[in-house]
């Protein structure tokens, strides 16, 4: 297939200003890390809803719609008495279910509910699910084997990305940019060079890309070096982007010493991580991006772990700017048509599975 | 009625984004302090329309549009000149009238004449009318008797807010607020336990509150200091709101020695002053805030008066922030119902008098 | 003619908010200086048309569209590489006609093509033809006389203007504002107290004023000095305004020892110059300004051309923020009618020459 360009002869809508329902709303997304809740409440936009998040009186998080019924004032400018949320203007106090649960020389019986949103916190993330909190199931929850296992390190960061979520998708589940974005840090020639392969079923999309017999760039010779492993071998190096509802992107990255098997050699002759991308649509335009490496060498050396989440937050901003001014792009020129070549395939499955999660969720409303 | 809850069950449209007139024009408000106009001319808007100040050749105030009749440039950025507004682009020289006076090389004897405004300075404010200057009426301003009395000093600021005035006229007839926003300065949990009653007559809104044998906050214990007071004694506190046409509201606020008579204690056993507040509309969604306080106490004493005007800076941008991102929730949820509760009855009742004054102007139009 | 106000009695839709077409298409604009795409693409919006400037192999100035076919990145993140454009996202490589010439392991043969503009780097700029590039003719650029000769030295600078391009053009084509805004450099009384004389041909708009036996401003006390001549002494002084389509003006300016004929004084006994002014619309409401100095006299001063590009850059600066406040005032007042007087014909017959070449341009359409 390498070589063949598919070229869209049709309008690809869902890479113009989206009109219609952009993401699906019945899905778990990340919504903040621990630590953003653990002194006070948190006010963030996530699915063009304006949440607050805070934790109750049993620890969970709760998310509840950021508006105080009285007078319209952000919940999130208040603060959390014994796991109840005090609105910070006149001091209504808003319970875990968007009650009101009481206010100074108030009788609150009659005050009109607010609306909540379903949460979880599992993993080292808080989740939301921005649609009905009746359908929400942590069953849906992905396994994160990385997360929840003393044989992993992981470590991240946030950045605000003022684009369409699924520019970000495209970018991630499309590695070729790393030639070009990334060209002091991850990227080489080889990516560019060598074929990939997209492959989709029910679950997600993977595409993946092989490069044996290799020099691993800079990036990967600081890893290399933390595994114990000799920078200047020679290595085969491998990619697999896995996509999954509703917009994570895991991405399996290592290099292996030549000829040990690759992907599948022994740790103990290969540096491989996780690529960790938690994608959360703020508006049709922005989203939040929450990025790490979760890896299985030199799981105890916390500087190593510092090392990388600097490398990585430099990376990113690579990224940033690319697809901000993508999206500025976008805007300018709404009417043309893309291109969907091979090596995007990945994106283009991805959205497709995306489109098909919001019209199941539109057909079960009817 | 404290403790009894009114909630409304109909839209409120005056909290909404404005789509009908949303301030009197035909009424007197604050335009700027007199030292803004003393190096040259100002440019402000006030009520929708943009006006530029400055002093005739009597020393008078003028308000004419900012707008040159040769090429549209701002006059504000031109000087003053005998008490003629020079254009600061061509040169062409505008009377207090609004009329073209001359211009250098050109007869301007047809130049169309340019939109006046009435104003007055008084009470150590410049003063404008925004409607029809021909029904400007000097006897319609208030009488401030602190602003022209020995017996009161007087110290104020000025902060521009993004929100509809009426916000910020809806935060000072109810002081509830004080024990959330201003919890470190002159907020106390005695103030929302306190029963507020609002009265209304054809001149004036008042929303009363009485806090009898407490302790001082702390911007109260700093007064009573200034007042030759205990600092630590117990004092009856009270807050009487009154808001007048078109967006003015004082505030009689003090504290009294326990069992002297509170409000009506005499001058030596209490500490009492005035919290100015010109409210004045810029655009449906912002305004302009001149503050202050006018004091009996300790009224020689220069030092206190700034004292008080950064106590009240820092209190007041606390209101700031609050009313600034209220207002943002309201726009960003503009079908949404508020509660009116007792607490909120001051300012339903002065919306109720704006709205009125609205529609009499209105009526006399037609 | 002088003092004979001409007071215009219709609209002048060319001042307003424009809706149609406000510029000529097929004509050569300065888009950018040579040293701006020395070191890599340029980005700049140009007529409305967002263009991608860089050099190609055979060191020529090339303009496409600043949009790459395969996901819609901007080229101007991206990089040349042996004269062509390669896309900073996925390497797709743009040749200088807009075609995309090869990517990385893909056939490119039926990409669609992107826009091309014609370009041409003469007189020390490059310049670009925002219509159809087939139209596009060397021949209709203007001889510089003194961007070519060794006879005059040049410098210059740039400014980014948020107002409509036509309002620059008026400011150049009547110095009277000199008077006011630039009072403690160029301006003096004189200049709106002598006569100006505006003549129109179908090349040229021409505004002049002559001030005889004046004293010099400080700028051209400056100028005098370097000239070698007196600056003490009385002089003649003129200004000659040349618009030229589609949006230069060429503005002689000199003062001559008093009584030597001052515009047509020998070398010797002057300091002459021409301000030059380039003004390419960038939106409806912005545009790129080029201006510098073309001076006759000391011509190998290195340091005079410095002062002189910081004494401009000082001067300019001052229209800019007159120049963008006068553009809010007219966005503010829309339908408001503006004054033609006297010293504004040469813009007014500036903007009827604007006006005709873009009905030529449309009737040649049809």
């Amino acid at each position: 297939m390498n070589g063949a360009a598919q070229i869209a002869t049709t309008d690809s809508p869902s890479t113009q200003i989206p009109k219609a329902q952009t993401w699906p709303k019945n899905a778990w997304y990340v919504a903040c890390m621990p630590d953003e809740i653990a002194d006070g409440p948190l006010g963030r936009t996530i699915c063009g809803e304006r949440m607050v998040f805070f934790r109750g009186a049993d620890g969970q998080p709760t998310a509840l719609e950021d508006f105080c019924p009285h007078r319209g004032a952000p919940l999130s400018l208040g603060f959390v008495r014994e796991g109840r949320l005090v609105c910070g203007y006149h001091g209504l106090v808003m319970d875990c279910l968007g009650k009101a649960a009481e206010m100074p020389g108030q009788k609150v019986g009659g005050f009109p509910a607010g609306r909540r949103f379903a949460t979880i916190e599992r993993h080292g993330f808080v989740w939301v699910w921005p649609g009905d909190p009746d359908q929400a199931d942590a069953a849906c929850l992905h396994p994160l084997e990385w997360a929840d296992s003393e044989e992993w390190a992981y470590g991240g960061g946030y950045y605000h990305i003022a684009c369409d979520y699924r520019l970000m998708i495209d970018n991630l589940m499309d590695l070729t940019h790393e030639t070009y974005v990334h060209s002091s840090s991850i990227g080489q020639k080889e990516i560019d060079e060598a074929p990939v392969r997209t492959h989709a079923d029910a679950q997600e999309v993977v595409t993946s890309r092989f490069m044996d017999a290799i020099k691993a760039p800079p990036f990967w010779r600081m890893a290399l070096r933390g595994a114990g492993l000799d920078e200047d071998a020679t290595v085969d190096r491998w990619q697999l982007c896995r996509f999954t509802l509703p917009s994570h992107v895991m991405i399996e990255v290592g290099v292996a010493l030549e000829g040990q098997g690759g992907y599948d050699a022994p740790e103990a002759a290969k540096a491989s991580s996780i690529v960790v991308d938690f994608i959360t649509p703020e508006t049709e335009t922005s989203h939040h991006y929450f990025w790490g490496m979760a890896r299985r060498f030199a799981v105890d050396d916390a500087e190593l772990t510092d090392t990388i989440r600097e490398g990585q937050r430099k990376i990113f901003g690579e990224d940033l700017e690319m697809l901000e001014r993508q999206q500025a792009n976008l805007l300018r020129w709404p009417e043309r048509r893309l291109l969907k070549l091979n090596i995007d395939a990945g994106g283009a499955r991805s959205r497709l599975m995306i489109d098909r999660a919001i019209a199941a969720e539109n057909v079960a409303q009817v």
